[in-house]
């Protein structure tokens, strides 16, 4: 039974709403995927993740494998029970965060985030793998794709990840060419690996390739023919928004024709255009840091596209401000009458109540959309919902 | 008809389980009164707050007065509003803070907190009030005994507190004889001006007088006479827990004889022991930065007396431990099978996730103790409760 089904397809786009069947439960697509990188959506319960409808959360096997490592967590269990989490995990294979620390800022650029980069370093990356410093105590490490395999498994993830090479966007052609043959030839050992240790899990392969058509187009053949469940687009998706879309939209043309039936994700991708379009584009999944990190830097996500849904909390201009974050929004800052002065007070005096409300709004806005985007597709609307949401609509909180 | 009312009283101590009846509800006392100093409970969501039974929380005058101020706080709706929370709210008067930041780490060694003297100094105590240097912008303000009432009212705050001088312990008597007379002066000045501005709130006189059982006899005496609703017990209460446990029984002794149905409150203490051995002498309610900030600090309360009930998390000991922190404690992280080894992991990690999970923790288990004790006394045994809690028992969290 294939671990994929769509429900229902937008007769004007690529858009899909979608079923992917883990072992630890059904994730309606399209979906957004929390971070749980360090073994928690930071600040927030489990049961507080689950009631937002979030039915899968992204767990970072980089972090995990250097603390507290894998070993560790298998023995107490696996990650759904060290979390307390038991709907479904995806987990990074550690490729962007080792490559992150070599790549440094241009990584922080791609995907305005900083690995797990700050102090570590890359000492040799080579075929059988990536000798590193750790950015925990220093000391000498090594990831390769039999490694990431093994880590996944300890932690007991549902959609395991191939580990690659994440190149940032200003590499050059050759360098990326060479780098996306590599990212092949560790597929291979991902599926070897697998394959001598079978069990429940998916596993997505990755689509590298950079920003050249060529190389993404023979990185979806590579991996659709390698045999992946799922299929992930990974790397530099260009300098600015509108190549990014272009490049996804390259990879998901070429998936929808080869391979319809298979899961897309879209690596580290998630403002509120970028899901909106993504959605049309024919992604059914993505990830992203960008709600739960602005949260605890005092911004709320707001129906505002001229401030790219952003609100700074810190701003004086909210300082005497009555009115919530988003009216009708049901989350416990504005369903609970919380001003945005009082947002303001929290934000700008760094206590940890804002980020626990501001996480909560984010998460609660970003699952909006993304369910307003699902029932617009099995309801045959999709274009009038992503036109009202790009325009500034509230996300109409009250479905389902 | 007066706002307390005893329901229970324990035949071999001066506990007494009773009823303080406020404008926002009863709190059943004993109580501990968690900390919102700056309109939150760290971290937490008011419901929280609520379904872990606590009935009132302690705002602070002196942060609030600085950021964002009363009149602010007024317009939005008062405290209450402002942070969400529709239970009581006692208001600290800033006496203590203030004077926190001219004693210096003296206060600190008092209550083990640092008040709000960071960056702040004292630059005048006159009989008027006190002109001191704002830890937040640095500019000069002045706060006086007519100043906290006006701010206290504007937070719309149910137990309001004299402003007081708070003496360090190792003030000199004579000094500690002059302090008392200026604060029972600054009582009077607050009672005119609340007779000039009546309204439904509540008004606790606070007992100084140092080290010396004649001047907190001579205090209580003048607090009882000015006619406030309730007496709080503050000021340096001796260097090691038998003379301040000496200083409570003096206070609670002449109250108990002078004044038996005004309800009594013991500021800044909040370690299991105290607030044990603070019930028997027949305190009412607590209030202690104890619990919320130890939990920030990766610091978790377990049965265990030996410890002083604390568990610390950042050990290595508990790097691999799959037990729960306390077998049976209904707090998420106990209930939800985390683990010793996670919180281990999160506290070490600096995660956002640990303070969240031990500041619910850490209120779940004073709030057990709390409730045990007055249902001892309810039922007529608590010497053998405080017996069983002082042993390292569990607290009975499935009372009530």
């Amino acid at each position: 039974m294939p671990a994929f089904s769509t429900i229902a397809t937008d007769p004007r786009s690529r858009a899909r709403a979608g079923l992917l069947e883990t072992a630890h439960g059904a994730v309606r697509t399209p979906a957004f995927v929390p971070l749980a990188s360090t073994a928690s959506v930071r600040g927030l319960l489990p049961e507080q993740v689950a009631a937002l409808g979030y039915e899968i959360v992204l767990g970072n096997t980089f972090h995990l494998f250097l603390r507290p490592g894998g070993e560790l967590i298998e023995r107490l269990g696996g990650l759904h029970r060290f979390m307390g989490w038991e709907r479904a995990i995806v987990t990074d294979s550690g490729g962007f965060q080792v490559f992150s620390m070599g790549h440094g800022t241009v990584a922080d650029e791609i995907k305005g985030r900083r690995g797990g980069g700050r102090e570590g370093a890359i000492l040799a990356i080579e075929e059988q793998g990536v000798r590193f410093r750790s950015y925990i105590d220093g000391g000498e490490r090594f990831i390769s794709p039999e490694i990431s395999m093994a880590v996944q498994r300890q932690l007991g993830s549902d959609v395991v990840l191939a580990f690659d090479e994440c190149t940032p966007f200003n590499v050059e052609r050759d360098y990326t060419a060479r780098s996306t043959e590599r990212t092949h030839r560790w597929l291979e050992r991902c599926l070897d690996w697998r394959a001598q240790h079978p069990d429940g899990s998916l596993f997505f392969g990755i689509v590298q390739g950079g920003v050249y058509r060529d190389l993404r187009t023979e990185s979806v053949e590579a991996v659709l023919a390698a045999g992946c469940d799922g299929v992930a687009i990974g790397g530099s998706l260009g300098r600015e928004k509108a190549q990014m879309h272009e490049v996804v939209d390259w990879c998901a043309t070429e998936l929808e024709r080869r391979a319809p039936q298979r899961p897309r994700h879209l690596l580290g991708i998630g403002e509120i255009d970028d899901l909106i379009r993504g959605v049309e584009l024919g992604i059914d999944s993505f990830d992203c840091a960008m709600p739960t990190r602005l949260a605890r830097h005092g911004v709320a996500l707001v129906p505002d596209p001229a401030a790219r849904w952003r609100l700074a909390l810190d701003r004086p201009a909210w300082r005497e401000r009555a009115e919530p974050l988003v009216a009708g929004c049901p989350c416990p800052a504005c369903a609970g009458g919380l001003s945005r002065a009082y947002l303001h007070y929290l934000a700008s005096g760094g206590e940890l109540t804002a980020a626990h409300l501001l996480t909560l709004h984010n998460l609660t806005f970003v699952a909006a959309v993304m369910r307003e985007l699902r029932e617009a597709i099995v309801a045959g609307r999709l274009a009038q919902a992503a036109t009202r949401l790009r325009a500034g609509g509230t996300p109409a909180y009250e479905l389902r």
